[in-house]
């Protein structure tokens, strides 16, 4: 048989997600942990209830919403995603994979079938990291990647810790965080990117990932009264920084299409206007197809910042964020949403991710599969980031139905 | 008669002071209505009322310490400066003024004088800005130039009111600020520049102030993943903001040594790595010999902000702050100034003063001196400025002789 999901019912839970910290321009700011995010947590939950699901919050405020198998000694199979947002955000990114698993779980309800492996939807925390960087934390530390001290003392810019933010909206659950078997974790999501739209594809099966990196580049220059300092005595740490931001930009367009490189963060001291500022600190992002294009990358930046630093009569520093490697999700599940995309009539072709999303980590815990939908114009992070409702149907009846498979499967 | 201040005891407060938010490299950091504001206060007060002298705080927080005179029905002379700093700042920017004062006033006591008018020593409040921009606000008002909403109402970049933190730490006066008759204000200050001490000359007498001004520029780019977004479609405002700063360093390097301009201050939005920028707001400030140069940076930074703008499809904004018209100080004052350095057998030249001093609100209310020392290097509003000792005490022995002359002289 074949599972079709209320349509309807996904676009509506979407948009009234969307309500919740709605921006001007058509957005959403539900940071992770504000006031917001508790409000769409609080939806979630509600929902899931109403679906009959049993309700799970771990000590990282992961929340995972169980529908009972056959056999509970089996390992669930999970969907899921993320609901906070960036600082604006869109309805899509993230939401659509957590909204879309309860969409299934209804499906199976009205389909009536009891799945021989229990099902579970997941909200991981802090995908985003727009509030505490960095992101994807609550996957990341449910697959033992992080420590749940390190997340508790990380703080936002204004020193609030996100521990005392996850007791603060109530979602400091009790569950130790990663003791849970998983069959199989499936995410559904935007693309993020062009390539669906241009190739007119609906469903995107994600083979591997690429070469992530990035680091923190701090220029120290020197104090002075900006209206007394002669000019050729400045030593102004705002304008080393433009110099190595413009050099960054000029390497990543050189990547095209193969990587990317840009300047994203920049904090100095004091920030006053009367003063010439001592201290910059700029932040970076870059991605590429293979590693090595990764590491010149890299490279190329390290050189650039110390040419200008020596040339300009600054210290500067430079240190690489820790670098994810590459990696190939399961064949087995490549092809099953292949196969399952071509059961439905939905055309689909292969692609990489460029970037991280909570699969990535649940990866290392068990086989994942990542399923892309085309967004317009490529465009995400940001208030008019838009996925066609039809799209967003047909990814929730391609999770749908390659969720059954995966729960009604027999033992290996 | 000529008075010679304790240059010891002078000294010895200056470097007290400078213990009350001392920082790792010799400065101070005592931004305005801090803590260590709020000490700094406390021991001037304690030091003022151990000279006798009666204490008035106003409803902006300027303290008022004043030794009466023989005839109180005479407007009293005023001397002072401010003893808030930069964040980080120095010893003597601002502290030298007020202390200096003080040892004024001991030194009339020691000398047995009693004076026809009576004297006061002022610390005007946030006369920095580095915490609650504007700066020199203090003076400001109780030049009648801005309300005390207005500055009730500014906040620090935590959003904190300057109102609330006046009274917090207990400077929160019940005087009307404006509302005190003065028949004079003498300022004693380090140059915060690099002629006295080129020059080999020990005091300034300052004849005119400088064509100051500044801008705020705002750069709109538009959201985007930074590990998805194509770079060719990136509109990153942070990118934009580099090339204006860049424009700005150009301009101000092709205005030496007859003006001067830097950004010193940048915010963007969200400012998250995973983000590219869509929002950048720069600030700069600028300052120029002449009016006509002023204006011809003013414009050429605009210019600059336009073409950056069309070029690389940024919306941008510039707008510019309110401009300080230049002025002269009073020749009787400036020349008197010469006069008493001459009997003290110190050096002295006439020289402008390139940004603003409370000497410059104070111009409006009562004739007004504005006196300088050299500093080393030229370097102010850092942990490094420095002025020598002797300097220092030279320059209280100006300011002494000065005051008495002031507050002795007949009626005119």
């Amino acid at each position: 048989m074949t599972l079709k999901v209320d349509g309807d019912r996904l676009w509506s839970d979407l948009m009234t997600m969307a309500a919740i910290g709605a921006t001007a321009n058509g957005g959403s700011y539900r940071t992770s942990l504000s006031d917001a995010d508790r409000d769409g947590r609080n939806l979630f939950v509600h929902w899931a209830k109403e679906a009959g699901l049993g309700i799970t919050v771990d000590k990282i405020g992961n929340i995972f919403a169980r529908r009972e198998g056959q056999d509970p000694s089996l390992a669930p199979v999970m969907m899921g995603s993320h609901l906070d947002t960036q600082a604006p955000g869109g309805r899509f990114d993230g939401v659509l994979g957590v909204l879309a698993g309860l969409e299934v779980v209804r499906t199976l309800d009205r389909a009536g079938i009891r799945t021989r492996r229990a099902i579970e939807v997941v909200n991981w925390t802090n995908e985003e990291g727009a509030r505490f960087p960095p992101g994807v934390v609550g996957s990341n530390l449910f697959a033992g990647r992080t420590t749940l001290e390190t997340l508790y003392q990380t703080r936002d810019r204004a020193g609030i810790f996100m521990g005392d933010e996850l007791k603060r909206i109530g979602y400091l659950g009790e569950a130790e965080v990663g003791q849970r078997p998983v069959d199989s974790y499936l995410e559904l999501h935007i693309e993020q990117g062009p390539v669906l739209e241009a190739a007119n594809v609906v469903i995107g099966a994600v083979t591997n990932t690429s070469c992530q990196g990035g680091g923190i580049i701090e220029i120290l220059g020197e104090n002075g009264h900006s209206q007394t300092t002669r000019m050729s005595k400045r030593r102004n740490a705002l304008v080393g920084a433009a110099r190595i931001i413009e050099a960054i930009e000029t390497i990543g367009m050189a990547q095209e299409p193969h990587g990317m490189a840009s300047a994203t963060v920049i904090d100095i001291l004091p920030n006053n206007r009367i003063n010439i500022p001592h201290k910059a600190v700029v932040q970076f992002l870059t991605v590429h197809a293979d590693p090595e294009g990764r590491d010149r990358i890299l490279d190329a930046i390290e050189q650039a910042v110390v040419a200008i630093g020596r040339d300009n009569h600054f210290t500067t520093s430079f240190s690489r964020n820790p670098q994810r490697h590459k990696f190939d999700f399961p064949v087995e599940l490549v092809e099953l949403t292949e196969r399952v995309a071509g059961q439905l009539g939905h055309s689909s072709m292969r692609l990489p991710t460029w970037t991280a999303h909570d699969a990535l980590n649940m990866h290392v815990v068990c086989p994942t599969a990542l399923i892309f939908l085309p967004c317009r114009d490529g465009i995400s992070h940001s208030e008019f980031e838009w996925c066609e409702p039809q799209h967003a149907t047909a990814g929730a009846d391609v999770l749908a139905n390659m969720v059954l498979d995966r729960a009604q499967r027999p033992d290996e």
